[in-house]
């Protein structure tokens, strides 16, 4: 038998893998941002077929025999190679375990659930969502139940977005992030200080925004050769190549932070996707590692660097260029402090750095209880709203507002929240050690975004999911994870903000 | 045998090729509008392995059998499903003409092509495309060899457009045109009429002009939750179902009208497939049964409905609201007259009404050499620009304006230029015809498009591909195909115009 042989039909395999990949991750992303409303009628069929043959060729006889026989000769082979086989057999050990009807019908109904779930949001009609979810909750416990028979339920879906991660493990982070934040939190609403606001709400045009978002993306370093950027409800991040990495947005007329941080945010992520090493071109390896490290990239781009004093120092001159009527009156430095006001508040995008991990907290909570069956689609309002009144003093007016604000849920995301707190704290454990490497924020204030992007590339974007999230941070960080960084960011910046 | 059974199969398997159809038409549609232009990298291997998909399904051999049965019993089946057996049997036999990999190559040469010559056109650099175009050439001569042997290549290409069209039936239509048009158009240039023409080039907003696109989408009774806009370079029409049809324009800042008649133009396919039968849905039979009979339908709307004094004056109000500095100082029947002003031209796109018919004379004489052989890619550029200078009197500057103006060569579009001047030609016959059954007149001058909409879906958009070229006119004029129509409308509106 000719090993090589194996090798390259296991590499051409990857290849028709990621076909269907990049034409279903295409119709998402259309139906997400181009395409008109009506269209889902006539997308489900279509899904069907290519998930259908998608999932047929991760379970093809011949492929999964060439993997068994790459394990058996691991040492034979390239690091890449090795860690392409080990992957794939770890995924296709979980997806044989799945019925196949079973997955094509999910796939169906996560389409359907994650449209209806569009128009619920708009119509504040919670209703019209709720038989949609319970299905989608039913799919997700059956399936981890099918991938492992005898681990918790939450830990099998905590493990799909970081792996290893466990609720003992967030129980632990989460008690932590509690101890420390709370009392913050209290401490920054008792100041004295006044923060100006007054000129966040006034009348951005789109079309202006619009311009902000080119201009970004250029400080960012994202070559739009390879990245675009749509429009959505709820911005995200997708590729189908490092050729080929899409960002989103969402424009409010009387909002212009809200987009410039969705902006710096997704910027992160395709950042991550468009600095992935050319050798993994073709690889199912090819794409970030986690959602905690992607999100740590997202959230280091939006927090660390984006809301950093030398950052808003460096934009406000184009700003006020742009907006000349909106914020001719207005200074750098209250700009900088207005997009760093901290206040408990009902929507998770749009909540600050300091309470942000606390909207992490209430869906990491409920989703516990979802899985474990305590709570089901029906309960699910009066629980949220109750924990929002407890964790952040503030009670959603209504469902879109409230339980109907993410998208995550609506197509079985579960297990995916805690991995955005999770992110903040590795990037700013990543942001300590850049700190002892580089001038970061003499960089910053030049607007020279590339170093930066630089140092990140080598310890973390170019190895794409050929390591795993631990690996990741300790080449990063030459330590384990460490949440202390994190809670002392903010300790610090709230501090010299409020005047604590 | 259960004909039942095959009959069902052979559903099935329309909604499977389908849904390769909607990825594939996606992939390109995306490519065209969306896509950041260097993603074309990875566009590539994703194309090969979807088409080869499709390819695959089309020639599946259990489904040729199914066809061959069903034509055996055809007297048995209703009327869509003898008409889908039949139409795919006709495709069949000539697909299973061309070898697999030389399908599938083609497709990726297409795809490269047609981006080599985005750029080309952009940095006017025909060399650049030249080898590309040369490739095409020849897999389109050798497809049509493939398919007809026996048959001029050139009217197998015409075929493809446009079912039973010849080379013979052009060259006559072509030299009355000819006849006609050629002293008509020297009567006007002659015309001391003088028609205003200093507000057409002020500067639209490109943001403001999408206001406008969208209200002409309304005024045209499309229902946006299934039509979308796009924007591309060269506008086009694609659909994927009845319920998710892309029309895309060109925006020009220094061009209104440009983008009114673009949108007016793409609107009339969409209302096409649009207003396709609900039986049609999943079938191989849903969509537009030629590029001649769809070009009346955009020509229509364009140019009869669209450039009509009572449609201009309908609308006028609405453009000068959006573009009151712009326009205030214009009125309708000044602005009419401006989008109807005849004048020798570089860009077919932009050509008026009256000199239209000549560009593709002009395209219709080079097509019939380069597969004759008689010219070849290298040639193109002179032979271009000496018929321009013959027929209409004008040279290109340079190939962005001449040779390289047009997206349809790029992907082998060979045959099809002539559907545009032949739909214009059916246009009028079928509204010659609703003139006698509607006030179609009364209603365009009160922006009421519905009851014209109606009137084509019932005689046409409803039928899809169910029904032939012939066929379809004949369902709408009761009358073989007659140009004088056409010839008749463009005499009398000029006539008035030029005060001839």
């Amino acid at each position: 038998m000719e090993l090589k042989e194996v090798i390259e039909r296991f590499k051409a395999h990857q290849k028709k893998m990621r076909a269907y990949w990049h034409a279903l991750g295409l119709l998402s992303y259309d139906s997400r941002t181009t395409a008109p409303k009506g269209s889902s009628k006539g997308l489900g069929p279509t899904l069907e077929v290519l998930s259908e043959a998608s999932y047929k060729l991760s379970v093809d006889e011949g492929f999964v025999a060439d993997i068994d026989t790459l394990m058996a000769h691991k040492e034979e082979l390239d690091d890449l190679t090795r860690r392409e086989a080990e992957h794939l057999y770890k995924e296709i050990s979980r997806m044989r375990k799945i019925p196949m009807e079973e997955y094509v019908a999910y796939e169906v109904v996560r389409n359907e659930s994650e449209t209806v779930w569009h128009q619920a949001k708009a119509e504040n009609n919670y209703a019209l969502f709720e038989p949609y979810l319970d299905k989608v909750i039913d799919y997700e416990r059956r399936f981890a139940r099918y991938y492992a028979p005898d681990k918790p339920v939450y830990d099998t879906l905590l493990d799909n977005y970081e792996e290893g991660m466990t609720t003992q493990v967030l129980d632990g982070y989460f008690a932590q992030v509690r101890e420390k934040l709370v009392p913050l939190i209290h401490k920054v609403a008792a100041s004295p200080v006044n923060i100006r606001e007054d000129f966040t709400t006034r009348s951005f045009p789109i079309w202006k925004q619009r311009m902000v978002s080119d201009y970004l993306m250029d400080v960012l370093t994202i070559d739009k050769s390879y990245c675009a950027i749509g429009e959505t409800e709820h911005p995200f991040t997708t590729e189908f190549s490092k050729y080929d990495v899409r960002i989103t947005t969402n424009y409010k007329e009387t909002s212009m932070a809200s987009n410039i941080f969705s902006v710096i945010h997704e910027g992160g992520h395709a950042l991550y996707e468009l600095n992935m090493g050319e050798d993994l071109t073709g690889s199912v390896l090819a794409g970030g590692t986690s959602m905690g490290i992607h999100e740590s990239q997202s959230r280091f781009f939006e927090n660390y660097i984006g809301r950093s004093r030398e950052f808003v120092n460096y934009i406000f001159p184009k700003l006020q260029e742009v907006f000349p009527e909106q914020l001719g009156d207005v200074s750098a430095e209250e700009f900088y402090l207005a997009v760093n006001k901290s206040a408990p508040s009902l929507i998770r995008t749009e909540a600050d750095e300091l309470t942000y991990s606390l909207h992490i907290l209430i869906r990491y909570e409920l989703e516990k209880q979802i899985i474990s069956g305590e709570l089901t689609a029906k309960d699910l309002p009066a629980a949220w709203n109750k924990l929002y009144e407890e964790y952040l003093g503030v009670c959603p007016p209504d469902d879109s507002q409230g339980v109907l604000q993410d998208v995550h849920w609506s197509s079985g995301g579960f297990g995916y929240f805690p991995s955005y707190s999770i992110g903040s704290a590795y990037g700013a454990q990543m942001l300590a050690q850049m700190e002892r490497e580089l001038d970061v924020w003499g960089l910053v204030a030049k607007g020279n975004l590339a170093p930066i992007v630089g140092w990140l590339t080598e310890r973390i974007y170019r190895y794409g999911s050929a390591r795993k999230p631990a690996e990741v941070l300790d080449n990063c960080v030459h330590a384990p994870f460490d949440p202390r960084y994190y809670l002392d960011y903010l300790e610090k910046k709230y501090t010299e903000i409020y005047q604590l």
